[in-house]
C-alpha cells in the first residue's frame, strides 16, 4: 500500500501557483481528509526561474516534462499548461504511463477531450477536471455525483469571469465596451489578447463540458452557436435596465427530446433573477431537472487561489482511491445518449432590438410593419429624444417571442430602409423559466 | 462481482416515496452513471398498506425490518423512518450485518451520530446523508469532497424550509407568526407539531452536522445557542424592510481559532444579500475559506422528490463503490480538530431593539441614556405615530455593534423602566461579511 501520492505539476503559472500555495497552506488539513499524504514531487514548466509566490523547497523544478512523465514514483499528473497541442500530448503520455491526470484545460477538453476520456477510461486511470469550469465552485463534482439521480433538463449560468467583469464595470461607470475592456487588461482582469473570454470560446467550451456531463452525450464544439460582448455599448446596459433586465454573456444548454438546444450569447436576464445578481468575476450556474427542481451554485469563476482549490480536491480525490487501493474509474460517461444540436435558427425568444434611425415621420411605422409582416409583436418601445438636429436617433424596441429566421427576415429588410442608418442590433431575451 | 446492488429501504413517507419514484423514473440513467443496476429489493414500515404515488411491482412490502436487515442479499439500508430512538438500533444493527446506510436523519446524526460514524468507520462501510442537509442541495457532497482541500472560515445558510416559508408569507402578505403558521400547515408546508422547524432545533441540526464536516470536528447540540420564530410579528419584518433589511432564520458558524462561534437564530440580513433573496421553502448556504475564497448553494431545502433525489445520488455513490470491489470509508472524519464552542455571551454584532413605550416625555432619553451606560451607540431609531390616545407605541432602535452580555444588560435595565411597557424584542443583525 501506498505511503504517500506522488504528484508532478506540469504548468507553474497563476493556477499552478495557487496549487502550490493551498497545498502548503492547507497541509495538514489536506493529508488527514485524503487520508495519506499528498506531496507534490516535481514541477516542470519551460520557465521554472521566475520566482513565484509559493514555496518550492522540498520539490524538483524542471523544464523536463519528461522527468515527470518517466518517472515511475510519480502518481499523478496535474496538467496546467492549456492549449490544445503539447497539453493533448502530455495527458496521452501520463495516462499511458498509468498515471492519474487532473486538469483544468477547458478548451482541451472541449475539443479533444473524447479520445482522452477514453483512453482514461481504458487504462482504468481517473481524469478529473474540476478547475476547468467555475473555478472554486464544485459544479463538476456536483453533476458527477452530487446530483447524478437527477436528469437534467437545464443548465445555464455565468462561465466567464472575464466577460461579466468587464458588463458590470460598463454598467457600474457607465463605460462602453472598449474602454471597461482597457481596464479589465490594467486590472488583470483580461488577457493581453482577451478574444478567448470575450468572443465566447470560453464560455462555449464549459458550456459544452457542463451539458456533456449533464446530458451524458457527446457535443462538437462546431455546432455551438457562439456570440460575443464586443458589439455591447453603455447605452445597451442602460437601455436593458429601463426595461427590467441586466445584460450578461450567457451560457444555456436546454434538452428538448432527443434535441440540445445548446448556445453561448449576450443576453437581456430579468433584473429580479439571481444571475442578475452575478457581479464582476463571480460564476454562477443553474441546474434544473427531475426530481431535484432548480439548484443554483455560486463562487469565484476564476484566479489562481480558487482554481487551484479546485485542482487541489481533485488530488484528494484521487489520493483516496489511490491509498484504498481502489479501482480507478471515472463515474461519467458521455455515450448515455445521442442528442442532435437544434438549429439556433428553430430557436425562438423575445428580442431587444437597437435602430439607429433618422428622425422623420414615418419611420417608426416602417419598422413596425416589416416586423408585423413575419408576424413578430412588439412588447415595448423606448425612443430617446434627439441630441442635435439631423442626428440620427437611437430606438430600442422589445419584441414578444419571435423564431429566430423570422427575426432573421425582418432585419435584413430593416436594414434597407431608407430612414435606417445600421443594420440593427439584435440581443436576446432570456426569461430564464 | 456484483451484478446489481440491492437495495432495502426502511421508511415509506414522503421522502421514501420521492426515493422510489427517482429510482423508477429515471433507471435507465441511474443505472448507466452508477454502473451497475440498483434494484430496491425490499420496502418496510409500519404501515405498508396506505398505497403511495409509486409503482411498488417487484418490491417486497413487509412490515418487519428484519426482512431487510436478515436478508444477506441486501448491500445498502434506507433508512427514511425518523427518530432518534429505533433509527439508531437499525443502523446499529445495518453496519454489523455489513451493510452500507444512507440516511437523511439530521437529528439522528446531530444528536448521536459519533457512535454512528465510529461504528461505520469500524465496519469499512459508507455512511452517507447528502439527504439529511438541504434537501437536493449537494452541500455534503462539496463539503466531503468538492471543495475539501479549502479550509473553511465561515459557513452559514437558511437551512429550515418551513421557517424561511413562513417568513416568507408573513412579509408578502402582511401575516402575523401565528396566522402564516396555521397557513403553512394548512399547505403541508408545515408539520402538525411544527416545533421541530419553528424553534430552530432543525436548523440546529443541520449546521452541526455541515460544521462538523467542514471544520473536522465534533459538536455536542446542547453546546449550540438556539432561537426560533414564534414571536417575530409582521411588524418587525416591516421595520427590518424599512431598514435595508430582512428577517430570516439563520444558521451560523464562523471559527475563530480554536473556537467556534456557532448559532441558529433570526438575523436581520442585508436586503441586498444573496440569502435575502433566498424565499418560500428554498435553501441556501454560503462557505467561505482560504483559498477557495465564498461560495454558495441554493435550492429546494425540503420536498420528496427533492430529498428522495439526494437518497438516490447517495446509493449511487455505495453501488459505485460495491461495482469496483472497492474498500468502502467514509471521506470524512470528526477528529481532525478540537474547537471549543465560543459562549455566546461572547459575540458582538449589531441588534434590531423593538420598544413597546408609554408616549411620555423623556422616554426615548432614558432608554438612550441606558444603552450609552452600556456603551452601546444607536445607528438609527424610528418612532411610529400613535394610534390611540395612552396607546403604547413601539419604537425600534438599531445599534452598532454591541455585545451580547453588554446588551443583556441594557435590556434587563430598560425593562424596568416605568414608561416601558413590555420587554424590549432583540432581534441580531448579521452583516454576513
Amino acid at each position: 500500500m501506498a505511503k504517500e501520492v506522488k504528484t508532478g505539476l506540469v504548468g507553474f503559472g497563476v493556477v499552478g501557483t495557487g496549487l502550490v500555495q493551498c497545498l502548503q497552506n492547507n497541509q495538514h488539513q489536506i493529508d488527514d481528509r485524503a487520508g495519506i499524504p499528498i506531496r507534490l514531487k516535481t514541477i516542470a514548466d519551460l520557465d521554472i526561474l521566475t520566482p513565484r509566490d509559493a514555496d518550492t523547497s522540498g520539490i524538483h523544478l524542471t523544464t523536463d516534462v519528461n522527468d515527470i512523465l518517466n518517472d515511475p514514483e510519480i502518481d499523478v499528473v496535474v496538467e496546467l499548461i492549456g492549449g490544445t497541442g503539447f497539453a493533448y500530448d502530455l495527458i496521452t503520455q501520463a495516462l499511458n504511463a498509468g498515471k492519474d491526470v487532473i486538469t483544468a484545460n477547458k478548451a482541451l477538453l472541449a475539443l479533444r477531450g473524447q479520445d482522452l476520456f477514453n483512453l482514461a477510461h481504458k487504462k482504468n486511470r481517473l481524469l478529473l477536471f474540476e478547475a476547468a469550469v467555475g473555478g472554486g465552485i464544485p459544479i463538476i463534482q456536483a453533476l458527477r455525483t452530487g446530483i447524478c439521480s437527477t436528469e437534467v433538463e437545464r443548465i445555464y449560468g455565468i462561465l466567464n469571469g472575464t466577460a461579466n467583469y468587464i458588463l458590470t464595470r460598463m454598467e457600474e461607470a457607465h463605460l462602453d465596451f472598449d474602454v471597461a475592456l482597457i481596464e479589465a487588461k490594467a486590472k488583470g482582469y483580461a488577457e493581453a489578447d482577451p478574444t478567448y473570454d470575450i468572443e465566447g470560446h470560453d464560455t462555449t467550451h464549459k458550456i459544452l463540458l457542463l451539458s456533456q456531463l449533464a446530458f451524458g452525450c457527446q457535443i462538437r464544439f462546431d455546432d455551438i452557436y457562439r456570440e460575443g460582448i464586443t458589439r455591447l455599448t453603455f447605452f445597451d446596459l442602460q437601455m436593458a435596465r429601463e426595461l427590467g433586465y441586466r445584460v450578461k454573456l450567457l451560457a444555456i444548454a436546454k434538452r428538448e427530446g432527443d434535441r440540445l438546444d445548446i448556445r453561448c450569447h449576450p443576453a437581456l436576464i430579468p433584473l429580479s433573477s439571481q444571475l442578475a445578481a452575478v457581479n464582476g468575476v463571480y460564476n454562477a450556474m443553474v441546474v434544473a431537472g427531475h426530481p431535484v427542481g432548480t439548484v443554483m451554485f455560486y463562487g469565484p469563476g476564476a484566479g489562481g487561489p480558487a482554481t487551484g482549490a479546485a485542482v487541489a480536491s481533485d488530488l484528494m480525490e484521487v489520493a483516496r482511491q489511490i491509498q484504498r487501493g481502489n479501482q480507478r474509474r471515472n463515474d461519467y460517461s458521455f455515450d448515455y445518449r445521442n442528442l442532435a444540436i437544434k438549429p439556433v435558427g428553430e430557436s425562438a425568444c423575445p428580442y431587444y432590438i437597437k435602430l439607429n434611425v433618422l428622425d422623420r415621420p414615418g419611420v417608426v411605422a416602417q419598422v413596425t410593419a416589416v416586423l408585423a409582416e413575419q408576424s413578430i409583436s412588439i412588447a415595448s418601445f423606448i425612443q430617446k429624444e434627439r441630441r442635435e438636429p439631423h442626428e440620427a436617433v437611437p430606438i430600442v424596441l422589445t419584441t414578444h417571442e419571435a423564431s429566430e429566421s423570422a427575426m432573421e427576415l425582418a432585419v435584413e429588410k430593416i436594414a434597407t430602409l431608407d430612414s435606417v442608418v445600421e443594420r440593427p442590433f439584435l440581443i436576446r431575451i432570456e426569461n430564464l423559466q
